[in-house]
């Protein structure tokens, strides 16, 4: 049986995962591709730490630049995260003529073209299935199976952190600092949760999502950006009693020659399949102009559901090897030559459902001079309720509106804002609906 | 741009579809794959019919020998359907050294050894992605994606037509053939609907499905099958005042040595995403040990969905092609020799939980009686309702039980049914809970 060599750096959670499926899946995996997969090193600062595997003698290395030097070593595994020796690591592995396999988005998103592009110039593959929803497909589904789409708009629960996060906001009311700290007491949330609550992991994601799905450049600093962190149990509640959930969404529309590309929590409503993903799960749905809408749900991180998804790319890139094949699927999709500067468009040009809410004065032409300056600024309310307990003199007015302009929102809400029967800042929570569902 | 030259056996609709893909999406699937897709012939009996598309001159043609035999033609499109012309067509151009796509699931079912076996020895590829769930890519993430999993589960919609009836059933509150007659008028079932409303089509699915999930041989004819003809509006509340829905399912289930495959109408609870699937959607859930679960949702049918998963195939093939690869995926996902006889359980040897309703004379001790019966088959009962008015002398008794075997079951229900106080043939729906998630 044909050998395949694999170099792994790093050897954290999922690489450990990573280790584990090709050791105990041996012989399910030889008998599917055919092959053996042989794990020659694994290189890590910490050699000594108890993983739950048996690595035979010599594996278990410290030094990285044995595997990406390593002659017979044909896939370079990168598990190492962040963005410093993990780049320095993969262009060197390139050069020596391997064959790349990575999870780190961040890294993707913020150097991606270097990388993608050295590994066109030197004929490897560069695959990264995990680093996008865990285990879903979603790579391979946009690369190979919607190839005869013209993607229309991705929608995605793509951080598990977060949807955690605001699932427990549903179910018990606490606020967003409390389900912080369960989920870091669990495990769910990184000590430092930035990446995660402030949006900046789903966005990575989607870069990569909208590059390969629309043959744009990788352009994470064009994706408008907002987290989690002032998300409340009120707004939530609202949003209920609205018939709508708030998550978390990574959101791309294809709007010709523009792209809508952002990441904010957004209410959905009940009978989006998306609201009913709870908990640490990934989901996403992809509309195609043949296929309509499909969607995929999954784990979206956890030591082995991103494992296998590594995994699933050492196989078909090891089936590249195997037949001579290697460059088989573009990495982004797109032929280099067709890949295109796609702008994206503004937030301010945005138009879209908005939800607001007002802390306002318990005072008869409230209401009326709130809708007066929201008029002024073209926004047409669809509802209006004003509800609960008047706390600290005020009462929440809530209001949800047709479809409106962002930067007439913003001038309206500053507006608002500096009225003196309004205190506190507005809460603007933006809705997705099905798009002009309402005809406005 | 290098050319690769397509010729279809057949244009109805699924045909139509993927000759509008070709032509429409040409330059966006040329930005993807890197060559041109040429569709050379496009064989059919009525080549007078508008299909609203503009075919080339010579393109449409009656001799389907001409498809299949010309050497110019490197991939064959089979959309005839059924299991006589089809099959020699597609023995002929493999031998011809034809790579062939088929979305034919009945002759797959049927006749996929000698296929395969033929495909395999002519060192042909055969993909067949659009013949199980339309657009969503299961062949696909079974046989790439899911690679290092041990498949232990699927529970699949695979069949739109039944999806719609017993969707139009719940809300319509409609008989079987009211709801029949409107998936008719809608287009969503054929004149003879048998294949899909008894359950074969379905079976046809997961019969391929279980082969390479599991590394089995395409046993069609060991899976226990029963259809939706027999679902009655009552039923369907009954399910809905429990919390569950009632779905035409087919299941797999990896028992060590044996596979439970068995397609049958089944009650699912609200929390099981599969019970929010409705109209003509599909849906599948797989379970892998590490991915833990995943769902594919989807248009299951459709000129355009499934034309999409036809694309998706034949670019497959042209990468190969392009790349010298062919046979880089092995057909049914594992390598020939290491496909097994894995024997399917038998449908008395399963347990499960169970519905049954029974039309009883409305009488104190009936529901002593009927409870000895099944006490007597170590059926225990979780509960028992008995509600709804009485008709023709007789009130829906309604039983949920405890995990039973089927076996005894049908041994009670033939008891039951021969008691004077129970008039009309009981009704058993299996239920698709967590499995033992009530201990017994």
């Amino acid at each position: 049986m044909k050998k395949i060599y694999i170099g792994m750096l790093g050897c954290g959670t999922v690489g450990t995962g990573v280790a584990k499926l090709l050791i105990r899946q041996k012989a399910l995996i030889e008998s599917r591709l055919g092959a053996s997969l042989i794990l020659k090193h694994v290189a890590d600062i910490d050699i000594a730490r108890d993983r739950g595997i048996f690595f035979d003698e010599g594996v278990l290395i410290t030094d990285a630049s044995k595997v990406v030097n390593d002659p017979q070593i044909d896939i370079v595994v990168e598990m190492i995260g962040g963005q410093g020796i993990a780049k320095e690591l993969i262009l060197k592995a390139i050069k020596n003529g391997k064959q790349i396999i990575t999870a780190n988005k961040a890294l993707l998103a913020m150097h991606g073209s270097e990388l993608f592009k050295a590994s066109e110039a030197n004929h490897t593959d560069l695959a990264y299935e995990a680093s996008v929803g865990g285990c879903m497909p979603i790579i391979k589904s946009l690369r190979e199976s919607l190839i005869a789409n013209q993607i229309q708009a991705m929608t995605g629960i793509l951080n598990g952190t977060c949807n955690f996060i605001l699932s427990k906001i549903t179910v018990e009311h606490c606020t967003f600092h409390e389900a912080l700290a369960i989920a870091q007491a669990k495990g769910f949330a990184e000590t430092d949760p930035t990446l995660d609550v402030e949006g900046y992991d789903t966005a990575h994601k989607l870069a990569l999502l909208n590059a390969i799905a629309y043959g744009m450049k990788v352009n994470y600093n064009d994706i408008y950006i907002e987290g989690i962190t002032r998300i409340t149990p009120l707004d939530i509640e609202f949003a209920r009693q609205f018939g709508y959930k708030i998550k978390l969404l990574a959101i791309s529309k294809n709007r010709g020659g523009t792209v809508e590309a952002r990441v904010h929590p957004a209410m959905i409503p009940f009978d989006n399949l998306l609201s009913e993903i709870n908990g640490s799960l990934n989901a996403i749905t992809v509309v195609g102009d043949a296929v309509g809408d499909i969607i995929l749900y999954g784990h979206g991180a956890g030591m082995m559901p991103t494992a296998s998804a590594v995994v699933s790319d050492i196989v078909d890139l090891a089936r590249n090897l195997l037949n001579g094949a290697v460059g088989r699927v573009p990495a982004l999709s797109f032929q280099t030559d067709a890949i295109k500067n796609i702008p994206v468009l503004p937030i301010d040009e945005l138009r879209t459902h908005y939800y607001f809410r007002f802390a306002a004065i318990d005072h008869p032409g409230v209401l009326s001079k709130i809708a007066g300056v929201l008029g002024d600024h073209n926004i047409s309310i669809k509802s209006v309720h004003q509800k609960g307990r008047k706390s600290d003199g005020a009462v929440p007015v809530v209001m949800m509106t047709h479809i409106a302009q962002e930067a007439s929102v913003k001038k309206a809400l500053a507006e608002i804002s500096a009225l003196e029967i309004v205190t506190g800042k507005p809460v603007l929570i933006r809705i997705e609906d099905k798009n002009g569902e309402d005809g406005n």
